[in-house]
């Protein structure tokens, strides 16, 4: 997940509805309450029930191949030839790097159909140990809950929906995406609704992202990444002391960026995240790259932090040349733009939001409503109405190398039951 | 070389002479004079005009075998070869690396001798292409001139003195000496002056490192470096904004060492030299390394910036641990220091100034004084007269990949009787 699903905006459904008029019913929580209640549900339950250390296995395989940004080829095969165990149809990788694959409904072949996607990529760069240690019902490896359980819960309702026999009205499209984190850029997602075989049939989107199985995005924050390239002359640390020097320029930037007050209500963020330069300590260095993260739940906020930020790197070129000789050279600041999200929202009165909310109630959760950075951004930027969701299960540490999730099985079975219900719903059974 | 002999305070020794009372004369002058009038002298003279092309080749062999510091154990074993085929006795790599040979002189077998070294290492990390190019007589490699065209010297010098059979009083040290660059630290030569079997003979000591034959390096820059490392807890850009940054603390620090006044003299710096951390856009940094150089030619004025810097560090710890959330940790910065270059001086009276400074003359060059940071840092810091000097030809970009020298002989020639005289005239002939 790329927008921290476990620590944004939370407001629970009946807050929401006590802001303005009760929303009306739709027939989406009866719809549920329906599904739930139906033999075909109760046995592909009873199948994730019996299937589940088959699921937790799954985890534990694909979370130990690796798949880096731009580099989840391995991962996506695995991932292709399980789709193809589990007996869907046209299993393919597209030339995104995305695995897809069918599940036809009974509706006409070539219909609208519901699109259903885990990301296959970690924030974890090539090199990164993904060995995953047990420790009782705990698993711990970078990328163990983001995404990669997710992926293995989507293999299990394959298996599930077949165990049981359950057709469904629309198709459904279940996606293993590339690109979802950091300099991805949500490049699965872009391929998929911009120039992927299904992008005009896709009618409602689920992104099952993170663990959290009461949490329901259904607003898109938006987002601008910078790599910003420090550079100057250079030279030997004594003997050309006196110069300008790009780490004091981009050090002057990151410290007046970091005296920014941003609103908490919308939240907007921001963040000095990777950061590079310089190749002996000998040397003053001729390069120094920053990358800064921005983000926030309203797109006029993002627009004001984004104008501040690029005012910022301007005053410390500025400052750096004013301070230090430029007689061998000045110091340039150059930003570009390495990503780009748009910010956007399903209506929280949406049927695709009330029926998770219904299975989550269904499932003895309160549902609450978030807004965040995920694979959802993109159907949502285009109205599509689309909502990121949670696998279940504990966890902790995402994006960080101690990352872990329990996969106790009461907790992480009650946690599955909401995706799956909420997509029968939307598919229609 | 260190410390940018090409570029740090340059005083001709006329000026220094004006600075104070006019030196009294110790006949460095005349003994230097008189060598290089002798038929001996001449004939070792004849023999580096007669085997230049064989010191030529010796620079190209010895260059394309690559030196990163720490890894110096290929040249070594080459130079060792080249030292024996040279007919010197004693031939030997001591623990730390450093090749030596002894050439001995008419006194006392285990009496005072005089040490020549010239360093194997280079800046350049492994992996860097050293294939030296040709282009008429310049030669274009990384570390060609720094520092291997004086290892070739050195070879030629020895072959040169026994061409003309000329005996010293005082045994000769030849030393291809390791870890003189960057984070080297000087190791080679504190093993030859702190354990070496000859540490207690040196009475005096030459450096030949880099090329401008009329520079003498008489006083020892000293350095104090850090690897400094800034953690915290690290976590979602967007999820865990507000949590402190160990990439803010690190330009807040860099940006206040920046605001740090030192003296022009005596010269005094410091360099913000490499920095790295984060692994992703979207995440606040768990760790960030950042390496610093500070120089000074005054121990107190060196002492006093080193204070200050760690002063910075501990506030800018305490600065970024006050303005951001420590809910889930604090911000710990550690410096480690990496390195740790004595000041201090030889007189620039001292007969062995005197010596290389009346070669300097007597080859046509004015000479110059510097202070600068190199092998000679340590025995200076013990009180061994100690200089360092050159070993001709023209050449530039030491420390850059496009470094090459000149070797057009008639001022290739001319820069490498200084060294050769200086070295006669000190070991008594």
């Amino acid at each position: 997940m790329s927008a921290g699903r476990f620590a944004t905006v939370v407001l629970p459904l009946a807050a929401l509805a006590l802001l303005g008029a009760a929303p009306k019913p739709d027939g989406s929580e009866q719809a549920v309450q329906k599904i739930v209640a139906s033999p075909g549900f109760k046995a592909a339950v009873a199948d994730l029930d019996r299937t589940h250390d088959r699921m937790v296995a799954d985890i534990v395989t694909l979370t130990e191949i690796p798949a880096p940004p731009f580099k989840e080829a391995a991962k996506g095969r695995a991932v292709m030839a399980m789709m193809k165990a589990e007996g869907l149809a046209d299993v393919e990788m597209d030339p995104e790097g995305n695995v897809m694959g069918l599940r036809r409904g009974t509706g006409p072949a070539g219909g609208k159909l519901v699109a259903f996607a885990a990301h296959q990529d970690t924030v974890f760069p090539e090199g990164t140990v993904t060995k995953v240690r047990r420790e009782g019902t705990r698993l711990y490896a970078p990328g163990v809950g983001d995404d990669t359980r997710s992926l293995a819960v989507m293999l299990a309702y394959i298996r599930a929906l077949d165990a049981a026999k359950i057709q469904t009205r629309s198709d459904i499209l279940f996606v293993a995406d590339v690109g979802e984190e950091g300099p991805g850029d949500l490049r699965g997602m872009r391929y998929l609704f911009g120039k992927g075989k299904y992008k005009d049939r896709i009618q409602a989107f689920f992104s099952m992202d993170g663990l959290n199985p009461a949490g329901i995005t259904y607003a898109a924050v938006g987002s601008r990444r910078y790599r910003v390239s420090f550079h100057g002359p250079g030279g030997h640390s004594y003997g050309a002391f006196g110069i300008v020097n790009p780490m004091a320029a981009m050090a002057h930037a990151v410290d007046e960026l970091y005296e920014v007050k941003v609103p908490a209500h919308p939240k907007t963020t921001y963040s000095a995240s990777v950061v590079s330069g310089g190749v002996s300590v000998n040397s003053i260095p001729a390069d120094v790259t920053l990358e800064v993260d921005m983000r926030s739940e309203s797109a006029e906020e993002l627009a004001k932090l984004d104008a501040r930020f690029l005012a910022i790197l301007k005053d410390a070129e500025a400052h750096e040349n004013a301070a230090r000789s430029t007689g061998v050279g000045k110091i340039t600041v150059t930003p570009k733009l390495i990503g780009e999200r748009p910010t956007g929202s399903t209506s929280p009165e949406a049927p695709i939001v009330r029926t998770v909310a219904a299975a989550a109630r269904a499932a003895g959760y309160t549902p609450q409503l978030d807004a965040s950075s995920t694979d959802a951004n993109i159907p949502i930027s285009l109205g599509i109405p689309a909502v990121t969701i949670g696998s279940g299960g504990g966890g902790g540490r995402a994006h960080s190398l101690d990352e872990w999730i329990d996969v106790a099985k009461p907790e992480s079975l009650r946690g599955m039951t909401v995706g799956l219900a909420a997509l029968l719903a939307t598919a229609g059974v």
